[in-house]
């Protein structure tokens, strides 16, 4: 059950809270602030009208606009959920119309890059709390999002030093209050731990799977049929946003291009290994790896059940 | 429910049924024989006592024994489900009391090495049918089994050229009544398949899993916590059984090797792009990738739910 979030708030933390791009993440702060009474009044704010016409259909803000001044007017806390690749471009314009006082916050993967964009163009005033929710599907867009999907996941929060300490707890207190556990990091540990928790593993996946697409000596339809042996848990990431994951790639470019020489190195011995028919090297990687699993499933990070718990019967 | 496999047969496929190790796929295979009546008395052969102990409980076997040679002895179908490694100790154990027609089938996930290890024991008028389920979870052992397991996957037969083609029948009835679709192929075509949809996935997962666990700069505990940016999906396979998936490497080699190679230059590739900010490049394989998935969903390989489905309230 969606309430499972807990009752809603007596009093909201935020007064107005500006949303800024209701993709899947967007729309699940909304639907999350919404159903826990986080906020007096969500503003969505997109520039896809399309996107804006859904919001209101789905009735998940209280205010639904296109112009990016116009909604983050008055605002107390502006939160960008757009690519990471925007930033910069969405800072300058929306500059001018920031309270002083506001907290400008977002939800991009990457944070050394966002921080970088979004300080030349901050006012006087105006706190900078770059925030990185650690959950996500593979899907987009406004009816992609749901209100628990921030549950039991972790947010990330980055804030450059000598950030105001009022402004980081509100952040938090709003991502607590979403059912995430907050943690505090420096932009650059942020990127570097996400590199292989998550891009280096989502470019492993894009290239396993284009490898397999390209063959001669195998067709697309064999590779479809007999994706159950394992491939086809490659496929689900590799299904990914495009535009967010080319942004994230080009805006953590060093972090990403480290971890996978450290990837490659390990790989060439795994090969070394196989060649040589070294089975106990092989014994003892494949044993070892089985603990990292069981920590995930033991913190909660996934679920216990054979198969992710794909359904059997239907 | 487990009874949309179909009701029992009237009549047995089989009427004696051997099956040689009785971990994942050994104990669903009893359980889907079982539950459909495709053989007349299943003898559950395991070198292991608790296993025998465990299938007996279970009750998912007529026979149980620990000796391969009385296991075996007047069986018209013996199928060996132990991993890729043992099958020459175990066909030479068992050779001499094969009965004349019986069928000497398997489940190993390596077909070449299968035909290569047992031939040279292969009594005259035995027929041998190599048989790979594509089906698994990354559970190993009795309990592990289900009798669905099979149900919409692919299996695929190698059988050599000039085999018997009523006893290919046989085995291709026996893996339609468990539920699955039946495909011919020979060994060399079935282990380069394999190789890139299974083993090579597996290798990677195994290798990004090793590389998480041995940074310095990024700890056990952070990649744990922050495993559901991505890195979680590959811990599932890199959790399957050490022994297995040894066994797979050292006997399907020069496939995988070869796919691995095909792989390190697509990466080489990649990498190229990130270092050069060639976002094009980038966007159009993160953009062809989302068809092979669409492929896998379509043709029922795969859970159309966002997150294969990971319970989002519980
Ligand atoms: N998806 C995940 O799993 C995940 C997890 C954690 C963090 N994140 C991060 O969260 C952010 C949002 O991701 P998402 O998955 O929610 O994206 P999404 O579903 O693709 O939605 C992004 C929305 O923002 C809009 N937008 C883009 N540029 C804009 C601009 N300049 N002004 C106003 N609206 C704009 C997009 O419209 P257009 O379609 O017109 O561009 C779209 O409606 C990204 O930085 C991503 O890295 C994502
Ligand atoms: N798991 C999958 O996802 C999957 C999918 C398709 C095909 N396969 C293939 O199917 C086969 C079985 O895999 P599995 O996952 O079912 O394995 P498993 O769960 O590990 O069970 C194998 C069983 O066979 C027993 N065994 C091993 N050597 C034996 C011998 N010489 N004589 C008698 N029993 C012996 C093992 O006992 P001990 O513990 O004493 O060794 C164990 O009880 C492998 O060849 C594998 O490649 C597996």
């Amino acid at each position: 059950m969606p309430d499972r979030l807990g009752p809603p708030l007596d009093t909201p933390l935020v007064s107005r809270l500006a949303l800024v791009g209701l993709g899947l993440i967007g729309s699940s702060i909304a639907r999350a602030a919404r159903l826990r009474n986080l906020a007096g009044t969500i503003v969505a704010v997109d520039r896809d009208p399309a996107v804006i016409r859904r919001v209101e259909e789905l009735g998940i803000a209280d205010e639904a606009t296109t112009d990016p001044t116009a909604g983050v007017r008055d605002a107390d806390l502006v939160i960008l959920c757009i690519p990471v690749g925007g930033f910069a471009a969405v800072a300058k314009a929306i500059a001018p119309a920031l309270k002083p006082g506001a907290i400008l916050s977002d939800t991009g993967s990457v944070k050394k890059s966002m921080i970088e964009q979004v300080t030349p163009h901050l006012p006087e005033g105006v706190h900078l709390v770059p925030a990185h929710p650690v959950a996500g599907t593979e899907h987009s867009g406004p009816d992609a999002g749901f209100a628990t999907l921030f549950r039991d996941r972790w947010c990330i929060l980055t804030p450059p030093e000598g950030s105001d300490p009022e402004a980081v707890a509100k952040v938090a207190a709003l991502w607590s209050a979403m059912g995430a556990n907050v943690e505090v990091m420096t932009a650059e540990h942020h990127d570097l731990v996400l590199a292989i928790t998550s891009h280096v593993p989502h470019l492993i996946a894009y290239n396993i799977v284009g490898t397999a697409a390209d063959l001669e000596e195998v067709t697309q339809g064999e590779v479809i049929k007999f994706s159950a042996g394992g491939f086809r848990d490659f496929t689900r990431i590799a299904a990914s946003d495009p535009t967010m994951w080319r942004d994230i790639f080009l805006h953590n470019k060093e972090a990403v291009l480290e971890m996978l020489g450290r990837l490659n190195e390990d790989i060439a011995i795994l090969a070394r290994a196989i060649r040589w028919g070294d089975g106990d090297a092989l014994f003892d990687l494949f044993t070892r790896t089985r603990a990292i699993r069981r920590g995930i499933i033991s913190q909660g990070q996934e679920t216990p059940e054979p198969d992710f718990g794909r359904r059997r019967e239907e």
